[in-house]
Parts: structure tokens; C-alpha cells; sequence
């Protein structure tokens, strides 16, 4: 299955823009790393947007397991709307953005220099106005992305952060293991030949809800952006906990349902309260993951590498994802480079 | 129209709540306000699930705004499942729950102790599992929920919330202001006299999105939350800027959206922005609000109390998304006191 769109060619190209990454970055996440210990700063707050505010989630699990950092979510509109930043106090403020001209996140960097807290911008264009303000500049080094819809600028997100997490963690080990993360992504493509074909059931689904928890809480968001922004599903990312405090009383019969299981901490509830209701009330589990019992238990099944660890499973788990919502688009007959209302830029007050 | 079920009756009881949460919790709250300064902290976390979360998106606004204080969202899985809690640092760590029941939440609560944190509960149940880990506990005193949906106790939360801000600002003119929102609930009630009649054309939509940003960026979590429980509606929940960030793409002619729309620093997004795309895309407008010129344009008007603050604004907004919700389920013949799938007390790990 060929497909011809900006779309389809940034989804293949993302083991390169991750090597090159990979490549290009270290010494740049060295140096941010260095002034980060320098100043004895534990916490970090992330302005970010739509897919970059996924990345954000999952470096709330990233800095908070490995590192022991507390992340706060910026609420850009304190700083840009009630003119009423929060006092700062010793954080790194990150801005995450592909274009990095978001005129709100742009806002939240410059009150933080303003404050004295160390700044840092990971964005695809290295001379935009959000990287202007930062005191250190991460490019994210994907190539330009065409598609309007993001996607290896969101996987070059999370790498970026996941080298700044082992860097800060002087950890040898972890550093080497990022290296492998390129391979990781091209097996994902390997173990999912067939998703055109896998995925045609829900070619028609008007409703989805996606359940994912800690590290894949960002990967349940971002897959439910991709079905929203490509497909015009109504889709809802949940962590299994908030699901069965009041959302799961939605499931009927047949209602579709993406559950991120992937070797962990989290799957305990995965397996023990979430999987038996899901079945129960008959719902249409597709399962992205590794965990061979929630696989097992699955209508359709979305495979991961056996051997990826947890902490890096979101570059991967995004990927069967993206291709997902590429193909139901496709299907629809939907333009998947430019989705009726969207701009690729976005500047948001 | 009269509706015989808990969850109506508890939604009208909520200016009684409201007033004796004003009467009996001052001094507590007083208390905690005195101790944060005494430990001159100006960072608050919150740990909270479901409804409570909402309330907790409303802290993030109330608390930036009036004390420029930094708040974290907790995620509770980083203490319970990864055991790996960040290091808190000079901080309040509030658990905010109706049961206090739930074990992630008492671990974090447990955990700050541990650190040296200053602890603080808000819950309905002064006894719980969550109260005894906290220093200081305010007692939401909304007296007993028996529907599972939480209608009452989530406007004492916010209230709650409302009374710390104003006493650690020691604003003595906000502090007066306090004791006049049991009224304006009222007025709200007054307002809408015949939200039956008035929502009935969505009595079979499947779809509809809720957008809200800054303060009511809470009210359209919770308005989300509710339709979800008792309606089974899937119901989406975004700022106005985070939904001009992709997710417009959903909309089709038709499609039910609320906007909450309060005077207040965010009107201009929302007028010049917002409502212009959904006009063009024939969107079918609820608007819940006091905004002139954004009911005019809807199809639906749920309006608010002319003179509310927007600080305050949320504990009013909810009302009448309380009353759509309820209505709505009663129309379709479900049980508005036993959702189904779900428990009054939701104990997640």
C-alpha cells in the first residue's frame, strides 16, 4: 500500500530524523543538561501546544520516574491573557513547539528570562521567536515538515527529551540504549505490515476513545489528536485511572477501544480492572502494545518490539498510530496534508 | 418540572452547601493560609481524580491569577505504580477528594509528609484515609452525595479554593464577595427556568464539544464529565486555544458545541477567534455565559448572573451544565442516581 502524501513520507522518515537527531543534538542537550545541575534545578515547567503538549506529557513521567523532577504544565494564558505569571522560582522553563512562533509560549519564555529561570526552546526552527528568548536552543533536526498534521517533529520531541533525561541522569547505559530507538521504530514498521488492511473494521467509527497511563498517557493523546485532526473521529485520550472514575460508564457494545499496554508498572490495572470491564461491556479492544495478555485479548492487534523499555515505548507506540489515522483518512478520501480549518502554524494568544 | 432523584435534589441544595461551607470552614481555611505564609511557600500540588481534577484546573487559574502561585497537577502514578515521587521542595501538597478514599491519592499526601511538605485535604468525609495524612483538612461540609455523579461537593471544592486564595491575598473586599456566590447560584437557577424545554433539541445528539479557556477551562472539563457520566454522550473538553490547535478540524455543520463564554480576558479569543470559524463551519452554538455579544450569536443560551467576577464565575458556570446533563439523561430514560459502571467511591492505584 502506497500512499502519495507529505503525510505518509514524514510518518517513514522518522528512523533518519531520529539518527540524525541523535547525531546532531548531544552536545547542545549536554550543555542545557550542565547549566540545569549548575543551578541545582529540579523542576521543570513545559509551555507547549497540541502535540508538543503531548511530548510535555510524557516528560512529566520521564523527568518525574528517572530524574525525580517535579514538571509543572504551564498555563500559557496566565502570562499572556490575565498578565499574571506565577513566580518562577529555580526551573528550567521549556517551550516545545515545532514552528516556535506561538505568540502565547512565546510570552511564557520571555516573562521566565525576565524572572531570571533558566530557558530553553526544543523546536524545529532554530531562528524562531521562541527560540530567540531561550538560552538554550535544542533543534529538533526532523527536516521540514510539510503535513499539517505532526508527526517526526513529535517523535523528535520525545527523543529530545529523553537524551536530556539520560544526560541529567549521567546514566552510560541509558545513553547508549537511546541509540537504539531508530532500529525500534523501523521494527514497529516491520511488526505492522498490514494496518491498511488490520484497521479497515473502523474505517466507519464515528466515536473512539484511546486508554493509555503513565509514559503512553502522551501516546493515548497524541493518537487521539492524529484520528481528530486527520479523520474527523470524535476521540478521547484517557489514563485508565480517570477512566474508571465516571468515563467508563460510555462503553456499549461494540464501542471502540484503543488500550496502550506496553511492559510495565501500569499494566497491573491494565490487566486486573480495566481489560475485564472492557470486556464485560463488550467493547471493541484494539491493543497497541507488548503485553502479550492484553494483546491475547484483543479484536485487532497493533504490535510493539518485545524489548523496547517502557521509557522509550512512546517513539514507538505513536507510530502504528499515526499510520492508523493516516489510513482511515485515506479511506475517507480525506486530504490527509491539509485538514479542513487547520494552519500549520497555529498562533494562539 | 420536578425530577425525583438524588442527583436533582442535590443539584438544588447546592446554595445551602455553599453557605454552610462559608459558616463553618473559615477558620480551617484561615489556618492553612497562615501556614503557608509562615512557610513563605508560593507552589501548590494537587492530587485529585475525576471531578476534583476539575477543580483542580480551576486552582491553576485561581491561585496564578490572585497569588501568582505555581500549580502542579500530581500525577498520582509517579508515587503509587513507579514509586518514583519527585522531590517536592518548599511546596503545600493538597489532596482535593469528595470520599478521600482512593489509595493513589493518599499515597502522594503520604509521600509530601514524608518529605517534609506542608499536607493539606479537602474532602466531604473529615475521617477519611486521605484527612489523616494531611496537616491541615477543610471539610467540604456539603453533607452527604448520594449520586454518584458529584454536583454539590464539586462547587464546595471550588468555593473552598476561592476562600484560600482570598485569605492568603488578605483582600478583604474578595473576602465579602465570598458571601454573595450562594446568591448568584440562585440567580442562576432564576436565569433558567426552562432548561428542559430549552435543550430538549439535543436530547439525542451522540456528539458535542464543551470549549472553555482560563478560569472556565474547569467548568468545561466538569460540564464534559457530567455528560458523560449520565448521558453516555461522547463529550469533549478543550481551551479555546488548544482547540484552534487542531481539533476544529471536527466540526460539520450541526455539530453541538458550548462555549463558556464570561466577561473576562479571554472574551477576545473567543469573539474574534472562536465563534467567527464556528459560524462559518454551521456549528449548532450553546452558549453558557454572560457575554452579550456570544449569546447573540447562538442557538442556545444558557445565561450566567450579569455581575459574577470571573474568579468566582465557575461556581455558577457548572449549574446549569449540572441541570443540561440531568435533563438530558432523564429524557432518554436513564438512571440519573446509578450511572451505569460506576461506584460513588472509584479507588484506583
Amino acid at each position: 500500500m502506497s500512499i502519495n502524501s507529505n503525510l505518509a513520507q514524514e510518518i517513514q522518515e522518522q528512523p533518519q530524523a531520529l539518527n540524525r537527531l541523535l547525531d546532531t543534538q548531544a552536545e547542545a542537550i549536554q550543555h542545557l543538561a550542565e547549566a540545569i545541575q549548575h543551578r541545582q534545578i529540579t523542576h521543570i515547567v513545559i509551555a507547549a501546544r497540541g502535540s508538543s503538549d503531548n511530548a510535555a506529557r510524557y516528560a512529566l513521567y520521564l523527568f518525574g520516574t528517572i530524574n525525580q523532577f517535579l514538571v509543572t504544565l504551564a498555563a500559557p494564558s496566565l502570562y499572556s491573557l490575565y498578565k499574571r505569571p506565577p513566580r518562577l522560582g529555580n526551573v528550567l522553563v521549556l517551550g516545545i513547539s515545532q514552528s516556535g512562533e506561538s505568540p502565547d509560549l512565546v510570552e511564557v519564555l520571555a516573562e521566565a528570562r525576565q524572572q531570571g529561570a533558566l530557558t530553553a526552546a526544543m523546536t524545529n526552527i532554530s531562528e524562531s521567536p521562541l527560540a530567540q528568548q531561550a538560552d538554550h536552543v535544542i533543534n529538533l533536526s526532523a527536516g521540514v515538515e510539510r503535513s499539517i498534521a505532526a508527526t517526526k517533529t513529535y517523535t523528535a520531541e520525545l527523543l529530545a527529551l529523553a537524551m536530556l533525561s539520560s544526560q541529567l541522569a549521567a546514566n552510560e547505559s541509558m545513553l547508549t540504549t537511546l541509540r537504539l530507538v531508530p532500529q525500534w521504530v523501523e521494527q514497529t514498521f516491520e511488526l505492522n505490515p498490514n494496518i491498511y488492511q488490520t484497521i479497515k473494521p473502523y474505517c466507519q467509527m464515528r466515536r473512539c476513545i484511546v486508554i493509555g497511563r503513565g509514559y503512553n498517557y502522551s501516546t493515548a493523546f497524541e493518537l487521539a489528536l492524529k484520528l481528530k485532526e486527520l479523520t474527523y473521529t470524535l476521540v478521547e485520550p484517557y489514563s485508565s485511572a480517570d477512566f474508571l472514575h465516571g468515563p467508563s460508564a460510555l462503553i456499549e457494545p461494540g464501542f471502540p477501544i484503543v488500550v496502550i499496554a506496553v511492559s510495565g508498572p501500569i499494566l497491573n490495572e491494565m490487566q486486573q480492572d480495566l481489560m475485564p470491564l472492557l470486556i464485560e461491556r463488550g467493547a471493541e479492544i484494539i491493543t497497541l502494545g507488548n503485553d502479550p495478555q492484553t494483546l491475547s485479548q484483543a479484536q485487532t492487534t497493533l504490535p510493539l518490539p518485545n524489548d523496547i523499555p517502557e521509557w522509550l515505548s512512546p517513539i514507538c507506540a505513536i507510530v502504528p498510530g499515526q499510520l492508523f489515522a493516516l489510513y482511515i483518512a485515506t479511506m475517507r478520501g480525506y486530504d490527509v496534508d491539509q485538514p479542513r480549518g487547520l494552519k500549520k502554524v497555529t498562533k494562539t494568544q
